[in-house]
């Protein structure tokens, strides 16, 4: 399955939108990472494209600013790493619909590319999504993705958004596939590519002790929370288009949900894996009205400073229901979890940065100890994706003393210090994995259906009834009514 | 079951053998340690009874080199409670199989003892075991151990050697049962009073999540080990008619293992924690002969020091066959511990010294990750007794970094580091409990001989047969054939 770029072919790296955000901040700098560590054949080039017009100078200036030395051997040989790196980046600037400036860049290309070695061409489509399909159809006329077997073999990069619901996501899917083949593309959700995140598959399979308290009998809930303290920003006008359940829960936290729910693979084969998930998220039934509680900051002071509220963001209609804050109460219908809910919630300008998962295991069984100072609380697995990324499983002990009072401690690994070194970017791991064919942390065209199966009628029913979402302080805890949604479930949020 | 000695009551407390080791480095400091925390009623007096003729104030004297301000609230106050203490400390000197001298020491006693209070009277006997009969005679023939019900009670503190075998061990049950009931005598296994073994049960039993793996599905073995890096020292002659499988084996190391093997008790009532204890310790078999592989230190050079080899300490004969170091593999023949293996070590002059339990799991089943870097270890709840006590499991987590490589890392629990202030010693918690009649970390007649039917017959077997014990270099890790006894049941000792 593995389709390895091996050393001696070569390899031309696309980045469509190439003067944006993602790609100067992300995906440039982890290339140069990747290049930094020799992960990349000996014979690769990098191409910007883009609507600004801008020498290869200017634009290798603009990169230049967001390289980063971690990787090179010392201070004083980055300067040469990156002049190095910067020699293999070239721009050329045209609209993303157009063929003809894509032949331009179909020249560029040929200039530079080795006739002689097999070649593999790897598209980034680093643009909103509207403009995914106009940019493939051109690229393509331009003849840019030709495959020649043996010789010639393109990929591309796409990432989220993948449509606002399960239909024009369908259309998105179909749309690229008169491009790329499903194999040739590779559908990016970058929280798979964090640490923490890939070791869920190593935490719940290399180890003996997870398997046999891993289901309906031992857990009692599970919470998957992801929030931020800051607001819409700078993209809102982007964001009030999607809100925060397309934004984050659809994708970023229905992944965690099939990594902790999935049955364990036949083995690491990608397509073996990515059948695992897509089976666990089709256990998952559709979110129902009444499973999820939506919610809008407003202004408020926080932490010394006038926070705006969301509809005082810049681009978002002062009559937008788009939410920024959604918890919602998921099931997933199959022996090993029947009954268990899974709590979500996701949201912005709240009162801290994390994203965490919680196993919560039941009550101890007949418990033996009692009285105020010795019940036991539920013992709690948490996988800290961020920040301070690590795993901590809280047990309770007895404090030292002449009684016995019980406490609740904690059994922590924290990534920063039980590993040196630096934790690779999630960019980087994932970028190496487009280079050497492993698609494993894509998401497949059936898992993207299977997670838009289970937010689609619920963004339906919210969105033509026009429910308003509840207002909460910006830098609160969020809406008071997800904790009656969780309560109702027997959870809670903390 | 329990009689508390109340507020009003009063306390006094016996201590036969008070020029001894224990009694002025460990028993007198517990006592003052309680003193300063106001664990003690208001009326209480300690008083000391020895061969060694002394004044109340040279003993004082004694006993004040060897107290501690812990838990006096400064620096300043702490001459101000030693002064307090000590007031209440009284010395009388005597034999210990005289009815008269401990005549004279109930005369003192009458002197103090308020007469119109409750009153208990507690003896401890820190005094070589075969002074325990002829001493408790004498107290007895003296009228010191008579009880009036609902005014006067009595209790009795000894500590091991309880005999040498099963057989001795019983007459000296019987014995002492002349003149102490079972319900007055405190066998102390000073094991037991050590914070992380009282933290075992908490940790079974008030955690969901060691329950389900605590068996033979998950558990691979069990190493419970206890070493030692210095010999036998000043104690050598005494050790000498013992050896390590009567010093540590048949009472630290099996009272820790029915911790780990037992089943949950109904409740925390003493009786019932100590029926399931000598339940857990009944089925385990009787050591064989070719379960246990036996040592004797020999001289080398430790850490820059020469040292003696055991056939050398002073008191030990030139030909003794006294094991400084025991390996022994135990079975517990019931549901859920058949088939694994409890592997046991104790040694003397080896080159750490360190109590620790191992509970190790099985290898992962059908394993997904493969190649050298990738191979899972089992997974191992690790409960260390000493030195920095505290728990930590092995767990395999991802290397972060671009491939899958698995690491063994730590979940960690330090009690240093958890608990702030002071860790109580196992004598102030294990007094406290004399003093409030709480038996549960006390061992109990039938758990006693339990426990010697467990090591009898092979002590028999090594001792007739005179076995040479293996030598090995002091400072080394015991003999070679330790590791062939652990291989033959598929475990290491590492």
């Amino acid at each position: 399955m593995q389709q390895n770029v091996s050393e001696t072919s070569s390899l031309s790296i696309i980045v469509v939108g190439a003067s944006g955000d993602l790609a100067v901040k992300k995906i440039f700098p982890a290339l140069f990472a990747l290049f930094c560590r020799k992960l990349l054949p000996a014979s690769f080039s990098c191409y910007g494209y883009a609507r600004t017009p801008m020498t290869d100078e200017q634009f290798r200036e603009l990169l230049m600013s967001r390289l980063n030395c971690r990787y090179t051997p010392g201070e004083s040989e980055c300067r040469m790493y990156m002049e190095d790196f910067l020699k293999h980046c070239f721009y050329t600037s045209g609209h993303y619909d157009s063929k003809e400036d894509f032949e331009a860049l179909q020249t560029l290309l040929k200039r530079h590319e080795p006739a002689d070695t097999p070649l593999t061409r790897l598209f980034y489509l680093s643009i909103p999504p509207f403009l995914f399909l106009p940019a493939a159809q051109s690229l393509h006329d331009a003849g840019l993705a030709e495959e020649l077997p043996g010789r010639k073999t393109c990929r591309v990069v796409v990432e989220k958004p993948f449509g606002r619901d399960r239909e024009s996501s369908d259309a998105l899917t179909r749309g690229l596939a008169q491009v790329f083949t499903e194999p040739q593309t590779y559908r990016i959700d970058h929280y798979l590519g964090k640490e923490v995140i890939q070791n869920l598959m190593v935490l719940r399979f290399a180890n003996l002790i997870f398997e046999p308290l891993w289901n309906r009998n031992n857990i009692d809930y599970v919470r998957i929370c992801w929030s931020e303290d800051i607001g819409a920003e700078g993209r809102a006008g982007y964001f009030d288009h999607y809100g925060i359940i397309r934004d984050v829960m659809q994708n970023h936290l229905l992944q965690m949900l099939a990594l902790v729910t999935m049955e364990e693979p036949l083995n690491l084969d990608p397509e073996n894996v990515r059948n695992e998930k897509v089976k666990a998220l089709r256990a998952v039934r559709p979110v129902r009205y009444e499973d999820i509680v939506v919610g809008q900051y407003t202004a408020a002071d926080y932490e010394g400073q006038a926070q705006k509220g969301y509809l005082q963001e810049e681009g978002v209609p002062p009559d937008s229901i788009t939410p920024t804050y959604a918890a919602a109460v998921l099931k997933v219908r199959n022996r090993r979890w029947d009954g268990v809910p899974f709590l979500m919630s996701a949201g912005k300008g709240l009162n801290h940065r994390r994203t965490e998962i919680h196993i919560v295991f039941r009550q101890v069984p007949g418990n033996i100890f009692a009285g105020p100072s010795a019940t036991p609380h539920p013992n709690n697995l948490v996988i800290r994706v961020q920040p301070d990324a690590g795993i901590s499983l809280n047990i309770m002990t007895k404090v030292p003393g002449l009684r016995v009072t019980l406490q609740e401690t904690e059994l922590n690994l924290s990534y920063a210090a039980a590993f040196a070194g630096e934790i690779p970017d999630a960019y980087e791991s994932l970028l190496l994995d487009v280079v050497k064919g492993d698609k494993s942390l894509f998401i497949r065209a059936d898992e993207l259906e299977a997670a838009w199966d289970i937010f689609t009628p619920v963004l339906r029913d919210l969105e033509s009834c026009r429910v308003q979402p509840q207002p909460y302080l910006f830098g609160s805890g969020g809406p008071r009514s997800a904790d009656a949604l969780a309560a109702l479930h027997n959870a809670t949020w903390e």
